[in-house]
């Protein structure tokens, strides 16, 4: 009887170990921490599945779009359906569901601006969370700034975090980081999913980076008179907007240290790419440069000939080192082409003209936010040490 | 001929006003002011009617759920449900589309909290929209605050509006509003569809209101063993939380005037009625109070009983007058019972006790954001007019 029972002990067992190697999902799902409020779906696992279930008695079919994926969901006998997608990297990502054909945002989560649109969004809890954690530290204040801009003839925003202490200290000013979005994103996506508030917040609180005031601003510039159905690649007056109405609004509404040595730029992506244009065509105005997921070189992984790149902007490697104090790149390991491609590059070229820079690699993580989010935890800690 | 002409003149007239007085569509459509960017749907015409789109060709059916009406959408051959909604008040108002069953948001619109879920809005052009239109005028800034609650051990967060000029001007203290949104809403409603830092920044762009902060925090608040489901009516702190947490955390961080003659509170519905309970309980924290769309004998309409009325505070109305300057009401006239009943009998009562107050009633408009827009529009002017 005893033998019996180890027996079926060990069968149980070996049920067991097969069904999860065979990719059946592991039952301790709990609910997304960028739920709605009381929400109980969308669910995550500790495989980095994600379960989401929604009411739609009438449907013909419904599916979790998420990374490119469409998986099929389940209706039960009440018209609820639940599905599972496959495991999913640490940390955020955009998802919809496709009920019947229509692309809409789950009710279960909060929204998120991305891929051109207002959708939800799912947190995979990362073995690292506890650097964008909302803890009981000082906080700094995300502000929402409206204001007009003549080049483009629109009201634009921009958020601004200023650090703890900011308000009390109204003798004080502090250097800026200008931190910009990638394509299809806007300037939410950095207070949003990128968590920057929080990320600066702790490291502050920790006392591995300076505080600092943060600006987040829209990428996406354009005068009017190019944003015509006529002309469907307008030329961006992003740059124009930054140096002659952003820096200049910000320098007066805020107590800055308006000197370059106390101001830096950073982006992702298509941020990363446009703010490297303005650090090199501004190096009166910046004098550190991050970039997340992107170079100005992008798409291309040809060698950068330095003569024609950005007019010769890395021609004389020394001057660079001498005027560019912070010279950041990152990486998430699991990013596809053309990123890892033209950062090489980009990373060859800087090698070969003798320039210093720091490369990052975030283990395990594509083009997404959590990359950033590492990004803006290492870089910011580089940033102002001689304040 | 012209004979001919002229009756067929007036026989096209008289189609043209029988299908308008039939309840036809008159077909000048434009895309919704709160739309995402770039999306032509939902839309709205000049009676208010809403026309909303969504691609979903396998759907069985598709509706517009707005007002408390589900109206059907028609599929064209390629997929695309196109479906119109009987005329709506002006303003502001939260819908969503049913697909098959489900209810989801439409994916075109910005997305708002309210009905107790991040859902579609829709924005009816009003006659009066310039009072909250954004404009070239200074604006000030709207700040989202975390701050740790000990009472309800969770992170909270207002948003804080602070005038134009008080990043400048460091000297300068303000008095403040404390603004409260309604049920199934939240911090985000005054400052999102409330529109309320425009509202103010043109009412002190026009020399109409005082220079304020306005504070915009979050109604729910419980302590968190009260928060269980054994306890499906848990007690709220709220009241608490605002004098003991919210008040002097704003008093720390911002530059206030901290006397109760420079302290005013209000809220709209739920607020309303939250409020009117925390002025009369806290008589030497605030001296205004405005009550849009509520009051604390909600949802009766019987005659009010001074002596047990909210413990005998409206019992001495002299004194009630001596200690509140400004003591204001409104009212939506298509606001459905229990409102006006329970406004009428709270009226009757301020009357007999010959308490002083202001009366406002927003014509055309029911329980919704456009009442209590133009509330917060009339209420600010009374404000701190002695600073």
């Amino acid at each position: 009887m005893k033998m019996i029972k180890q027996i079926s002990s060990i069968f149980v067992l070996c049920v067991f170990v097969s069904v999860n190697t065979m990719g059946q999902v592991v039952e301790d799902f709990i609910p997304s921490p960028v739920n709605q409020p009381g929400r109980e779906y969308p669910q995550v696992n500790s495989e980095g599945r994600v379960r989401a279930q929604i009411m739609a008695p009438d449907a013909n079919y419904v599916q979790l779009d998420i990374g490119g994926v469409k998986y099929d969901m389940v209706k039960d006998e009440n018209g609820l359906w639940t599905g599972e997608s496959a495991p999913q990297d640490q940390g955020f990502h955009y998802y919809q569901l496709n009920i019947d054909g229509a692309s809409v945002p789950d009710p279960g989560t909060n929204y998120f601006y991305g891929a051109g649109r207002w959708g939800s969004g799912i947190e995979i809890p990362a073995y690292d969370g506890q650097f964008y954690a909302m803890k009981d530290v000082p906080h700094g204040l995300v502000s929402a700034v409206n204001y007009y801009s003549k080049l483009t003839q629109s009201f634009r925003r921009c958020f601004v975090y200023t650090p703890p202490g900011y308000e009390a200290n109204t003798d004080e000013r502090y250097p800026v980081l200008y931190l910009q979005h990638g394509s299809f994103e806007d300037e939410t996506g950095w207070p949003g999913q990128g968590k920057a508030n929080l990320i600066i917040d702790n490291l502050i609180a920790a006392e591995k980076a300076a505080p600092m005031i943060v600006v987040m601003d829209n990428g996406y510039a354009y005068k009017p008179q190019d944003n015509t159905a006529d002309n469907i690649r307008p030329v961006s007056v992003f740059e124009e907007v930054m140096i002659t109405e952003i820096i200049p609004m910000i320098d007066t509404k805020f107590r800055t240290m308006p000197e370059r040595k106390h101001r830096a730029i950073a982006g992702l992506s298509m941020g990363a790419n446009q703010t490297m244009r303005i650090i090199m065509n501004n190096l009166d105005k910046f004098s550190n440069y991050g970039g997340f997921s992107g170079t100005s070189n992008y798409p291309s992984a040809n060698e950068i000939d330095v003569e024609t790149f950005l007019d010769g902007k890395f021609n004389d490697g020394k001057k660079v080192n001498e005027q560019i104090d912070v010279l950041w790149l990152g990486l998430g390991t699991k990013e596809p082409e053309p990123f890892p491609g033209s950062i090489g590059a980009f990373r060859k070229m800087l090698d070969k003209q003798g320039i210093e820079h720091t490369y990052y690699e975030s283990q395990g993580t594509a083009h997404e936010w959590q990359t950033w989010r590492r990004s803006l935890y290492q870089y910011a800690q580089l940033l102002f040490k001689n304040k």
